[in-house]
């Protein structure tokens, strides 16, 4: 995380209520960039080395939203989030909240229902960071809900990671934050399973296949674009494979995995896909029927 | 794919069997880096513009192979390529046979005994590229079989993309093949379940949520040489989440696509695992935990 050489003389007071991994990481960049930054967790001692460096711990979360005009809030789940925030409510009337707790386009809504009621702005947000990237220039970050209060604490969310604001429509945030994190969470899966196979091989550790993997990855993302085109415009995809040939390759990863003493059941269960498809008479995989294939029958 | 501006005048003749997507690209490249290129296909129309460019179609399997030192096989799967290559089997005798079709450590070891025993040398191999690819930097494919093949081949090798010689134990490359086909799979399952996630909001295409995908998946494959670090010395991870926080974002992954109207199956099955080892008293998420998730139980 980059020392910030010079503090903004106006950077605005931020609460920040979570200090676990993500947000002590918060805090922390805001205080490097120079903001007067209260802080408040479950357990206090982890304020410690923020204090140290001129945070102020606040006693409670009423306490800790009053010292600020914005209260990020990052916790676990909206469940603690919200539990958290119910007794220090009437602290919210006229100032800005953004959570950045891990949510659904649902919990968006309702958290934004509750603190309209209490005269209260909000803003959900969605985290595309881990820790150690915040404040660096991987980060960036989704927001969605109302623009004026977006606009008007743009500096201190900037700090963060670079903001990008979606959409007014307070679902959007969270939507994409956990579409990207599904992503992410299948490459992951891909990964350990890959890491799995390769190193059933005696005198593969993951250390060395880890470049080939980084390096194939890389270069399949490049296909994205393509197959994002064919997604939306189906009719004459500029990439497509025989059913054939991707069930022949299932197939073979299956086996591979088999032979490896790794779990197959992924790609099990893609061959039996794949070979019902097959059965009913398709021919061609595209990405458009990939995406296609994934979204819920439509009720009869 | 760049035309070579100076064919090597010593580049050896090469024989391609199978002209599908690949094996075509395969054929192209070399007739362009200046080889006598002999192919055959069974549907001989696909050579028609490579024999325009100087190829020369074979009649048979046999002739085909009899034409070059190196044949390089790419069909649809082994099963395909051991009928086409049977009949043929007496022309193999003191030439090289390299298999690019995509198959399993177990078929490359079968098939290595099935051409040491008529006299051949036999080099199994893995292409990580897409045709168009093929020629280009992105390009590079696994090799394992005996050394000296590999050695004399190499030029040839060379055109197709960056050649790597795993190891003399000729199971390898199908081994890392089918590892990192894998990777790309579930990598590629990802994509398409976020796009389904994403699309279900009015206004946003593939085309549009895909640049945000590319950023945040590029960021997250930084990640995996630390997470491989951790997995070779589990008992020092560097990286590791509690498991109440993996399992609520698998949670609102899984929520966030029923939301969406998308099959939430993937998600509900990593919440079921991640409960289970909750429930077990295990706190702590991991890549090392991840990957012995994977592997099959040993028979007690
Ligand atoms: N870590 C990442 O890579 C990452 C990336 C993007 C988004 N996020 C999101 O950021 C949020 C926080 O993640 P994290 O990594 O900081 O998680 P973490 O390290 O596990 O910390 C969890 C935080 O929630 C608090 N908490 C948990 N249960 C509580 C309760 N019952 N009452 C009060 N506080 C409670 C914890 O307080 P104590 O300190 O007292 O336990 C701690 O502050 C999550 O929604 C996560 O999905 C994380
Ligand atoms: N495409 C890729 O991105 C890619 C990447 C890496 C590796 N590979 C591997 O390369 C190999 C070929 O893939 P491809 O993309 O070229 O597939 P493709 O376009 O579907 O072509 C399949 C090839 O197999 C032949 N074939 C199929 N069944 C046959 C049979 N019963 N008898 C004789 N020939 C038969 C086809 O002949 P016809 O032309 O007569 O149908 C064609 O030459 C596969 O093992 C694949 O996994 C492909």
């Amino acid at each position: 995380m980059p020392a910030h050489a010079t503090p903004a003389p106006s950077a605005s007071p931020v609460t920040v209520l979570g200090l676990g991994l993500m947000g002590y990481a918060l805090a922390d960049a805001l205080l490097t960039a120079g903001h007067q930054v209260t802080v408040w967790n479950r357990t206090p001692a982890k304020a410690d080395p923020l204090v140290a460096r001129g945070a102020t711990l606040a006693p409670s979360v009423r306490e800790a939203i009053e010292s600020s005009p914005l209260t990020i809030s990052c916790v676990l789940d909206y469940d603690t989030q919200h539990a958290l925030l119910t007794p220090a409510a009437g602290a919210l009337h006229g100032r800005t909240l953004v959570s950045l707790t891990n949510g659904t386009p649902a919990q968006a809504r309702e958290t934004e229902a509750w603190a309209l009621a209490l005269g209260a702005t909000y803003l959900d947000g969605g985290i595309m960071a881990v820790p150690h990237q915040i404040d660096t220039p991987e980060a960036f970050l989704f927001y969605s809900g109302a623009q004026d209060p977006f606009d008007q604490h743009h500096p201190t969310l900037s700090v963060l990671g670079t903001p990008h604001h979606l959409s007014t429509d307070v679902g959007v945030a969270a939507l994409y934050d956990l579409a990207l994190l599904s992503a992410m969470d299948m490459m992951f899966a891909g990964f350990f399973h890959a890491t799995a196979v390769a190193t059933s091989h005696k005198g593969t550790s993951a250390t060395d296949f880890a470049p080939h993997l980084v390096a194939w990855l890389t270069s399949m993302l490049s296909m994205v674009p393509l197959m994002a085109a064919d997604i939306d415009s189906p009719a004459a995809p500029a990439y497509a494979q025989s059913l054939d040939l991707v069930a022949a390759a299932a197939q073979n990863m299956a086996d591979a995995a088999r032979e490896a003493g790794v779990l197959p059941d992924h790609f099990d269960r893609s061959v039996t896909a794949l070979r019902q498809r097959i059965a009913s008479g398709e021919t061609e995989y595209t990405a458009a029927s990939a995406v296609s294939q994934l979204r819920v029958p439509a009720r009869g």
